[in-house]
C-alpha cells in the first residue's frame, strides 16, 4: 500500500507537470494560476486511497484524480465569481486578478480539461467512473443553485440545508471515493459503501465549517471568525437556532439579521450569545459526531482487511480536525 | 440513406424528449429555455449525415449529436453573457431574462450534460469520438478568447483573424463531421477529409456572415445590416480593407473607427463606401468561393459513392446561401 504522503506527492507532481504555458495566454494563465494556489488535494487523494484499498498500483488512475481536482478548482473559480469573492487561499480570485469574462471562459476550459484528463485513464471501468463523475458534477451545480436560492429565502429548513450541502460539498467527496472503488473493481456494494462514507464525512465536514465560523480558533481557522454571521449566511447554526430559540431570542436574532447599521464585533458577539443560550454549538458537535460515526461505520463495512482502511480513517479524522 | 429532413426530425424529437422540468428550477429552466429557442441544428445534422455515409442506422449516434448541440448552445449562452448581448434568436438571452449567475451556472450544467449525452452512445469508437469533441470544445474556448483579445488590439492581421474564426466557428462543424465518420468507422483518411471539409465550409460560412453584415438583404439576413460596422468589429471586411486601402481611405476609415458621436446610418454608409472603393466585397466573395471549393474538394475525395454525398453538398450550399 502507498502512504498518503506518497500519493499526494504523485498528485502534485502530476499537476506540476501540466503545461499551461500555451496560447492564448488570456485563457491558460488563469488556469495555471488557480492550480498553483495549492489546496489540500483531498478529492484526488481520497480517490487514490480508495483505489489503493483494492489495487497496489494506482498510478494509472492519476489522470482521473487530477481531472477531479481540476473540476473542483473550476467550481471554486465560478463560485467565487458568482459570490463576488475577492480572495481564495489568501490570493486574488481570477475575476479580481483578471476580469469576469476571463473567469467565465477559463473556468469553462477547466471543465473541458477535467473530462479530457478523465478520458486519459485506460481501463474497462472508465465508463462507469466518468458517469459517476458527471452525476456528481451536475449535482454540485444543483447544490450551488440551491445555495444561491437560499440567499433570498426567509425560511430554510434544516432538511433543505442538509440537502444543499450534500449536493454542494458531499457528493464530490463521495464520488472521489466511489470512482476509486470502481477503478479498484471493488464491486457495487463496496462502491456504495465508499460513496456513503464520503457523503457522511462531507456533511460532517461542512457542519464543522459552519461550527468553526462561530467557535473556531482564530489562529488556526484560516478565515475570520464570524464571517457567516456578518453576512447572515444561512448556516446550520443559524437555521437550527431559529428553529429552537424561544420567542424572545428569536426576535432578537431576527433583529440582528435585519439590522443594516452595526459594529461587526457587536453583531458577532450578540449572535454568538444567542447561539450559546440555545446551545446550538453543542447540538452542532453532536450532529457532526453523528455523521462522522455514520461515515466510519460505512467504511468499516467495506470488505477489505481493517488495517488497509486505517489511512482513510486518519484522513477523515484530520479533515474533521478531531486531532486538535 | 436517411433524408436530412428525417434526421432533423429525429434530432428535434430527441431534444424535445429531454426532461428539464427538474429541481432546482433556477438551474434547469434556463436550459430548457435555451434548447427550445430552436436554431438550425446544423452541427448534429452534419454529424448524423456524415455517419450515414457509412452506416444505414445512425439512431444510436443521436445522444452524441444532441450532446454536441447542447454544447453549442452552452457556448452561445456564455458568449452572450461575455458579449453582454440582449437577444438571441429574437428572444431575451438567459442573463437578461434571469441574471448573470444563472447564465454562468446553467451554462456549466449544459457543458456537463453535453458530456453526459456523449457518454450514452454505445460503441467501440466512443473514446475517439469524445476525444475529438473535447479537442474541439477546448479550441472553441481558445477562439472565443482570441475574439475577446482582438477587441483591444489595434492591429489584427488577416492570418490572425482566420485562425480565430477557425477555432471559434469551424472546428465544431469539423468535429461534428469527423465524429460522424468515426462512428461510421470510416477510417482515419476519410475522417480527416470530413474534418477538413468542415473546416473550409466553416471558414466560408463565417466570412459569408461578415460579408452579409455589409451587403446582405435586410429582409433575409436576420440581423440588422451594419451591426459589425457600428461596433467596430474586426471582421474580415475591416481587416482586409485596412490592409488594402490607400493612405487617404485608410485615414478616413480610422477616423470613423475613432469617432464617438455619429449617426448610425451615416457611419454605415461611409464605411460601406470605403469598402466599395477598395472592392473588399468582391474579395470576400472570392475568398468565400475559395474555401467553399476547397471544402467540396475534400468531400469529393471521401471514399464513398458520389451520390451518397449529395445531401452534404446541398447542405453546404444552403449554409452558404448559394441557393438564393
Amino acid at each position: 500500500m502507498k502512504t498518503p504522503e506518497s500519493l499526494l506527492e504523485s498528485i502534485n507532481n502530476y499537476i506540476d507537470s501540466l503545461d499551461y504555458s500555451k496560447e492564448p495566454k488570456g485563457l491558460y494563465e488563469p488556469i495555471s494560476y488557480v492550480l498553483s494556489l495549492g489546496g489540500k488535494r483531498i478529492r484526488p487523494l481520497l480517490m487514490l486511497m480508495s483505489a489503493n484499498l483494492w489495487k497496489e498500483d494506482v498510478e494509472d488512475l492519476l489522470p482521473a484524480a487530477v481531472g477531479l481536482e481540476v473540476y473542483h478548482n473550476f467550481t471554486l473559480l465560478h463560485d467565487d465569481l458568482m459570490d463576488k469573492a475577492d480572495r481564495r487561499r489568501g490570493m486574488l480570485t481570477v475575476h479580481k486578478k483578471w476580469n469576469d469574462n476571463t473567469a467565465i471562459l477559463s473556468g469553462d476550459a477547466m471543465l473541458i480539461l477535467a473530462y479530457h484528463y478523465f478520458m486519459q485513464v485506460c481501463c474497462e471501468q472508465k465508463e462507469a467512473m466518468i458517469n459517476t463523475f458527471s452525476k456528481a458534477a451536475l449535482e454540485v451545480c444543483e447544490g450551488q443553485q440551491l445555495d444561491m436560492d437560499f440567499e433570498t429565502l426567509s425560511n430554510v429548513t434544516e432538511a433543505e440545508y442538509l440537502r444543499m450541502i450534500r449536493l454542494k460539498t458531499s457528493v464530490l467527496l463521495a464520488a472521489a471515493l466511489r470512482i476509486g472503488a470502481e477503478y479498484g473493481e471493488a464491486g457495487e456494494e463496496n462502491a456504495r459503501l465508499m460513496y456513503d462514507f464520503g457523503i457522511n464525512i462531507g456533511l460532517a465536514f461542512q457542519l464543522q465549517d459552519d461550527y468553526l465560523d462561530v467557535y473556531g480558533n482564530p489562529e488556526t481557522f484560516g478565515k475570520k471568525i464570524g464571517g457567516d454571521i456578518l453576512c447572515n449566511k444561512k448556516t446550520w447554526m443559524l437555521i437550527k437556532c431559529l428553529e429552537l430559540a424561544d420567542e424572545s431570542s428569536k426576535l432578537q436574532l431576527r433583529g440582528w439579521l435585519n439590522r443594516i447599521d452595526f459594529l461587526a464585533e457587536e453583531k458577532i458577539a450578540a449572535v454568538t450569545g444567542i447561539y450559546n443560550a440555545v446551545r446550538v454549538g453543542d447540538l452542532a458537535q453532536e450532529k457532526i459526531e453523528e455523521y462522522y460515526q455514520k461515515g466510519i461505520e460505512c467504511l468499516n463495512q467495506v470488505a477489505v482487511p481493517d488495517d488497509r482502511k486505517e489511512g482513510l480513517r486518519l484522513l477523515a479524522e484530520k479533515m474533521l480536525k478531531r486531532n486538535r
